[in-house]
């Protein structure tokens, strides 16, 4: 069974309007968003990740969610299983602790649990986020609009290749791997302003496609346009290769608006280190997604990101890491 | 490193307010009352368990936490693992529909993610309740309140038991211990009484010194009020042995509460299947808990439950099930 049909069994279920048909990676309950992220060791983390980063990941990754619906964080709960001596989670806590103190997230409970000897270690969060405006879904996007992301692509995808090559190798595009940063002023001043919105974890590729499918509309990404950071550069290039590989790697925890074509993001009051790029643009049609280079059509890669990690990682090591391991985070 | 180490960490890390101190199962959030519980294969249910009946579980221990602080459900969310070809998660969202739609409790998201082959399934859920009246915490206890319990305990230590003999094993104590019964309303109308309250998921006497130690009293707990089930009896009689095994036996998700000691629960609208037993009452004093048998002092078995799961799990065989599968749920 592919994740998808878990999930359209999960759509089923999900009929309350607050579960937006689950096209979304946040529930609104009043005025609460509120979202839930599992990482697994092995599938969305190394096992030979510094635990402190893991700690940091689980927190950015959920506030990734609040950050793409402009939500202000105002607590989490945190899932914490216990396998082994103990020092891990020691240490886990302690990015726990540094990333919620960064974001000014409160930790208000959880739980704790004990693992079987030997299980690989799943943590989760559950984060609340606040708005006091419209919260947008990945739905509302129209003909017409421009797709904007903030952040760049691709970096973390290169992290994650140097570490499969080098679990000892370091550098810029370790660090965005293992401690991504969440875009929550950014997402807080877009949110409001846009018809769709969504984070990118999956790849800008999938993701990308997924809200065009929720839109009912195509989406056409310009690949020379994709923001590419100097470290990504340096190490990949920008051609057209790089650029898919940025376009389809996963872990980016960039965000993706479409925004009423008129207005210029840059006349809002976005932090001064904001990087924002028009990737793109929706318009009518059935095919979901259209890429281009240069302004011509580009055939879209076999693989667009991560999507059915489940099927995916059957084949692969037991606890070892992995090369795609990134879970479906929708 | 035990459990009440980790726990002790995260105490120092959650000091907002809605966080309680960490002394309940719930934070507060507003109006909200917000709960997580996750559950592990070879820990929390065992390998064979009918996987609907650990979809239902998982709903029914999240509804326990809000029974117990007044809540009426308002949504959850969901966090699936995937592990294997699928068809055990189908049915175990079977087992999710069921317990959502019997308890109004609708679900609103969550995420799926992939497992590495042979991985434990950890399956968890983030649910929300809603209260007009004071939310009662674990500590508001007095000296001279009466400890009232709602349900019986020891039915799925029982049950338990029988399935680790013999794992098709059938009768109303595997039943309970598969598919334990939220008492949403007993709570909704007692929370509103009560000077402290808590469910009991790890051992009565276990959870019942939690109370005590937060009141800054002691609690007394007469063993031969211990409310015990037909089934109950038949299966180990009702002499002091068999009421320590109930009373340090877990999964029970009775309630139990601290009442002003004027107060007659049988005066107030409960449902008219609801047992509720005056189990003990609480004290002044540093010892927080005490226990007798036919008004005599009866020395504290060694074990009250299942407090350090985490570490008597590691000596256990891998993904196997297990004679202590009870995790630390506070």
């Amino acid at each position: 069974m592919r994740e998808s049909e878990v999930i359209e069994r999960l759509r089923r279920i999900a009929t309350a309007p607050e579960a937006r048909g689950l096209r979304d990676d946040v529930a609104v309950l009043g005025d609460l968003i509120v979202t839930h992220d599992s990482i697994a060791e092995g599938v969305h983390f190394l096992r030979h990740d510094p635990p402190a980063s893991v700690g940091w990941k689980l927190v950015a990754v959920n506030l990734s969610d609040l950050a793409a619906k402009g939500g202000k964080p105002v607590g989490a709960l945190l899932s914490l299983t216990i396998s082994g001596a103990g020092d891990w989670e020691q240490a886990f806590l302690g990015g726990i602790e540094a990333a919620c103190d960064s974001y000014g997230l409160p930790l208000l409970g959880g739980d704790t649990i004990a693992l079987p000897p030997k299980a690989p270690r799943v943590l989760g969060m559950t984060a609340f986020g606040r708005s006091s405006e419209r919260i947008p879904d990945r739905g509302g996007g129209k003909a017409g609009d421009a797709v904007w992301l903030v952040g760049t692509v691709g970096d973390a995808a290169v992290g994650l290749t140097q570490l499969l090559a080098d679990r000892h190798a370091t550098g810029p595009l370790v660090d965005i791997y293992r401690r991504p940063v969440p875009l929550l002023v950014p997402g807080e001043v877009l949110a409001h302003h846009a018809h769709a919105a969504m984070d990118v974890s999956d790849g800008l590729l999938l993701d990308a496609r997924r809200m065009a499918q929720v839109c009912g509309c195509t989406i056409s990404i310009e690949l020379d346009q994709l923001p590419l950071s100097s470290a990504f550069v340096a190490e990949r290039g920008q051609d057209r290769a790089a650029r898919l590989f940025a376009a389809t790697g996963g872990d980016d925890y960039a965000l993706l608006f479409a925004l009423p074509p008129d207005l210029d993001p840059v006349t809002l009051s976005l932090p001064s280190a904001t990087r924002i790029t028009r990737v793109g643009s929706l318009a009518e049609g059935t095919v979901p997604l259209h890429l281009t280079f240069g302004g011509e059509p580009v055939e879209l890669p076999e693989k667009l990101g991560f999507e059915h990690a489940g099927v995916e990682r059957r084949n692969s090591d037991d606890r070892g890491p992995s090369p795609a391991p990134l879970g479906n985070r929708s």
